[in-house]
C-alpha cells in the first residue's frame, strides 16, 4: 500500500499575528488530507509579552539573544498559548491534533549552540527527531503541531528556529514518507526585488540559489530559509514550496525548490 | 499477561512551587514503575503572572472567576510553561514524558460550566477521557503529563479543576488498567485538625466521610478532593491515597480512601 503524501508546513509568525488570514490558514490546513504536521513560530508575540514583563530583549547585531527570561517567555507564549489554541482550534475542525514541543515524547532533541564570539543563550541546533514516534502519531490519524521549542537530553529548553525544525523533521520522516515541506509567510515566495511583493521567483534549483546568494539578492530572513530548503531537498525530502497563506488551496504564485 | 498497576499522580500547586520539595517530588515520580500518569496544577504562578501583566483577579465568595485573561494566562503558565519544564525534567531522568492538555489527542473533552446565580466563566466539567489515546501512550512507555485545562468539541480551553481531571482520568483507565490514584499535596493527608499537621485521619471510609462532612471537620479546598476520590472508587480505581511528596517512596504517615 502506497502511503499518501506527509505533508510538512512551517507557518510564520507575521501570519499568525494576523488574525483573519491565520483562521483563512486554519481552514485550508484543516482541509488537507492526512498526513500532516504543523510547526509554528510565534512572531512578536513573545517580544511584546516580554516586554509587558518588563524583560529587556538583548539583541546583537539585529539577531536575539535567548535569556534565561526570553526562554521562559518562549515556552510560555509558542509552547503553551500559541500551541495549545492551534490545537483547540484544529479540534473544533475536527481535525485530532496533538501540540509538542521537542521535549514531548523526546521528539527534538537539540544541542546548546556554543559560545563562540557571541553568546546567543537558550539557541539550540537540531540534533535527532524521533521520527518513531511522530510516526506512531500520525498513524493514529493525529496530527503533531509543533512549536519551535527543542529539548537537549539533560532537560534545557532550547529557543530553536522554526524553518530548521520544519526541515529536520521532514529529513528525518523522509525516511519512511514521501515527504512535501511547505514554508507558508507572509510573502508570495522568494523575490527577486524585496520591494516588489509581485517579483516571485518561480523555481529555484541549486545553480540559481548560488546566483542569488553571490548577487545579494537574498535577504536577511529567507537565507536560513532557503539553506534549510536545500540541505532537506538532498536528504530526501520530495517537493519544497514557500510561499503565503493561499498556498495550501494550490494556484497561487509561490516559490519552489528544485534539484 | 498481568499488566504492572496504573499510578495517577496529581501534584498540587504548593508542591511546585516549592523549588527542592518539587525537584525530589520529580526524582521519586521517576523512579516510580511505568505506566505512570502526571496531573499537575500550578498554584499562585498563574495568579502572580496575571498581576504582573496588570490582569485584575476576579473572585466571587473566596473562588476564582475564570475570564478571558485568566485562561489565558494558565494557557502560557500551566500549559506551557510549567508542563514543558516538567516533561524536559522527566526527560533528563530517563523518563520518555509527554506534556498535554486536553485539546491535545482529544485527551480531555469538557463542557463550559452553565451560568448559575454566578458565571464562573471559562470552567469546564470533564465529559470524556480518550483513555484510547493515553493507553497507546503508555504502551509506548511513554508519561503522559497533563496540564489542568481541558477543551470543549468546538475548540474552547477551560480552567478544571485538577482533582477532577485525575480522578476522570483514573475512572476512565480503569476500564482497562488496575489504577492506584495518588493525590500529593502540602498536608500530610485529611487532618481531623485542620491546625495540627499530625493529626492525619489514616483511613476515611463512605461512613467516615459522612461523619466528617456533618461534623464540617473537611476544609474547603479538601472537599472536591475527597468528594473526587470516593467517586473514582466506586468507579473502578483500585487505591486511592492522599499525603505529602513524600508519599511516592511509601512509608510517610498518609490517608488512605477505603469502601
Amino acid at each position: 500500500m502506497t502511503r499518501p503524501t506527509l505533508k510538512i508546513v512551517k507557518i510564520g509568525g507575521k501570519l499568525i499575528e494576523d488574525e483573519t488570514k491565520f483562521t483563512e490558514f486554519l481552514d485550508d490546513f484543516a482541509a488537507l488530507e492526512s498526513p500532516k504536521i504543523l510547526i509554528h513560530g510565534g512572531g512578536n508575540l513573545a517580544t511584546e509579552m516580554a516586554s509587558k514583563l518588563g524583560y529587556k530583549t538583548q539583541m546583537h547585531e539585529g539577531r536575539r539573544i535567548t535569556d534565561v527570561n526570553s526562554v521562559k517567555v518562549i515556552t510560555m507564549v509558542y509552547g503553551g498559548l500559541i500551541n495549545k489554541n492551534i490545537v483547540a482550534k484544529l479540534q473544533a475542525r475536527e481535525n485530532n491534533a496533538i501540540g509538542m514541543c521537542g521535549a514531548d515524547g523526546a521528539s527534538i532533541i537539540s544541542t546548546k549552540r556554543p559560545v563562540k564570539e557571541v553568546d546567543f543563550g537558550f539557541v539550540g541546533d537540531v540534533e535527532k527527531v524521533n521520527s518513531g514516534f511522530i510516526g506512531s502519531l500520525l498513524e493514529q490519524q493525529i496530527t503533531p503541531v509543533f512549536s519551535a521549542i527543542s529539548c537537549t537530553k539533560e532537560g534545557m529548553l532550547l529557543n530553536t528556529n522554526g524553518d530548521s525544525v520544519a526541515a529536520e523533521i521532514a529529513k528525518a520522516m523522509s525516511v519512511e514518507y514521501k515527504t512535501k515541506l511547505i514554508f507558508c509567510f507572509e510573502k508570495k515566495g522568494v523575490l527577486a526585488n524585496p520591494k516588489d511583493d509581485l517579483s516571485v521567483i518561480e523555481n529555484i534549483d541549486g545553480e540559481k540559489y548560488k546566483t542569488l546568494l553571490a548577487e545579494k539578492v537574498i535577504s536577511d530572513g529567507m537565507l536560513p530559509k532557503l539553506h534549510n530548503a536545500f540541505e532537506a531537498l538532498e536528504n530526501g525530502v520530495s517537493e519544497i514550496i514557500l510561499g503565503d497563506f493561499k498556498l495550501l488551496k494550490g494556484g497561487s504564485i509561490h516559490t519552489k525548490i528544485v534539484n
